[in-house]
């Protein structure tokens, strides 16, 4: 089955109590232990399993309702124009979900992240427009059901539809309806993120193709289920003792491990900035001096500082333009 | 056998025709394919083979005489204290060879080498060491034992007995007697490295530290002989076709590996400065705008930049304070 099958296989003779229009908020996540390599690029089934935490009330809100004609979408205001290759990309996921073939949505996007921090807003957005999908059509659709949607328009959207911690099993299955996410049972209302915004500009290669080049030509990458393995148990543990040096270990060690992997991809792919070495070799000198900061990073050169509470005020002495995030804050 | 013991064998009965005081030249030598890991510390034995290239004219002098007493030790006519462990180190390889156990040496050490741009100059110097030891004593020993006693001093060492393009046998004895450097009889005169320095600060971790804790907590170290191969390979055909290009990916893809396996050791081991790492931008830049123009780098913060005669001022221009080195010259 192509994905348009498998979203009509999910969808197939769910009773509707259809509505309006409705809407629905979705945080964004960032994982500790990282999605990189697919095994399925049509269904997004991912070649490990990851861990993320959501980042409370940051994320997106999407409102839907259905409409004559071609789809209208907006993020954050403004009408995506048609030739987009975004545009298209959401076109071609609404299509599965229309209630008629000639449907269109009207779909409008916001999303209260820090500007320009590097967060993936996919993501949050894929799931809020899930959720708004079911809410609008009455579907009533379980949890899973809703993450292995979400999966299948950006895979770490499967993450964005829970609260707190979120583990994404990677599932064997060649359909995929084993590959979705689900919430960790754990809190850790202590717990502080904190953005350190590097560059804002738009990144020179893309996630997918990022992941591409590395799995084709990085000899490095060979060992990336073997940590990604070790760090998804150093993770759980870590949140279920409620051990920070080790949950702060594992997400950093991911993460340089994650970039290592494309240093050794050709042409290397390197997402950092002097910058960025700058503000690590500056984490770590804090660390050495006894100081429990650790921080993890996405494919770009943005960091995400992770610390404790207790350390907020010492961090943004340490890291002025850093912006804090209280995951567990989502009342 | 120790590495004492491994010694005196091969010196085991050797003729000898004793002289005043001897003196030796050997070059330095920048891996093409890095030495990373040894799978036996008393003797060197690495956990992989490794390629370099030796630097012409650029390397160590050393002269060597037998004397009462302690050893005395110069380094570039400064003595070398007797507490430092380097001077430990240099006595305790000098036990092997002394005529009788309470004689003692004279060594002088001077290196030509740019100052403070990350050279090994330990390889340089333990291989002239070695050349000396074997004129003082007259024991006329064949390249691939003085290879083999010069890599029991320091493991790149036995690459620098040889000009040009060595390859570093890995070897699978126990006793290390088939883990010795072979010159390549090919010959590349318009090949030139220059060397970018970006910091001269010491080490904050020394090659043999970062090695164990990349080997025992590293997950990516687990695919770097599988690089180290595909490397050896790729260089092997670079060199015997002139192949620049290959030469230079292979040479630079290896670097980038290995400084990939560091960075995800835990602590991360990071060599680079935002200089490096603005440097590696730079050539990067370069090269997509279609400059044949790769880089080295090894244990430390500074590029080696590898590129063609032809290109010499085009490289100068744009890195003005690179110091050009021409391999091949060493007349």
């Amino acid at each position: 089955m192509n994905r348009y099958e498998t979203i009509r296989f999910l969808l197939h003779e769910r009773p509707e109590t259809r509505t309006e229009s409705a809407e629905a908020f979705a945080p964004a996540n960032i994982a500790l232990c990282k999605y990189w390599g697919k095994r399925d690029p049509e269904l997004n089934l991912p070649a490990t399993g990851s861990l993320s935490i959501s980042l409370g009330h940051l994320g997106a809100t999407t409102r839907v309702s259905l409409r004559e004609g071609a789809d209208e979408i907006f993020l954050n205001g403004e009408p995506l124009p048609d030739a987009t290759p975004f545009h298209q990309r959401l076109v071609e996921f609404l299509n599965p979900f229309r209630p008629e073939a000639d449907a269109g949505f009207r779909v409008d996007t916001h999303n209260n992240l820090p500007t320009a921090a590097g967060f993936a807003t996919s993501a949050a957005g894929f799931a809020a427009l899930v959720l708004a999908l079911d809410r609008l059509m009455g579907w009533g659709l379980d949890a899973r059901t809703l993450s292995i949607l979400a999966r299948m328009g950006s895979g770490s959207a499967c993450r964005s539809l829970f609260h707190g911690f979120v583990e994404w099993h990677i599932g064997k299955r060649e359909d995929g309806m084993d590959s979705y996410a689900e919430p960790l049972p754990e809190t850790w209302p202590a717990l502080r993120m904190a953005t350190l915004t590097v560059s804002n500009a738009a990144k020179p290669v893309g996630s997918t193709e990022g992941m591409n080049r590395t799995r084709d030509t990085s000899v490095l990458y060979r060992a990336w289920p073997d940590k990604v393995a070790a760090d998804l148990q150093a993770l759980r543990t870590a949140i279920h003792t409620q051990d920070f040096e080790l949950l702060g270990r594992a997400a950093e060690s991911n993460a340089m491990s994650l970039h290592a992997t494309m240093l050794g991809a050709w042409p290397p792919l390197c997402y950092w900035q002097p910058e960025s070495l700058a503000a690590m070799h500056k984490v770590w000198a804090l660390r050495a001096a006894g100081v429990p900061l650790y921080f993890t990073m996405d494919a770009g050169p943005n960091l995400k500082l992770l610390f404790l509470q207790e350390e907020q005020a010492m961090v943004c002495g340490h890291f002025p333009g850093a912006d804090v995030i209280a995951p567990f804050d989502h009342a």
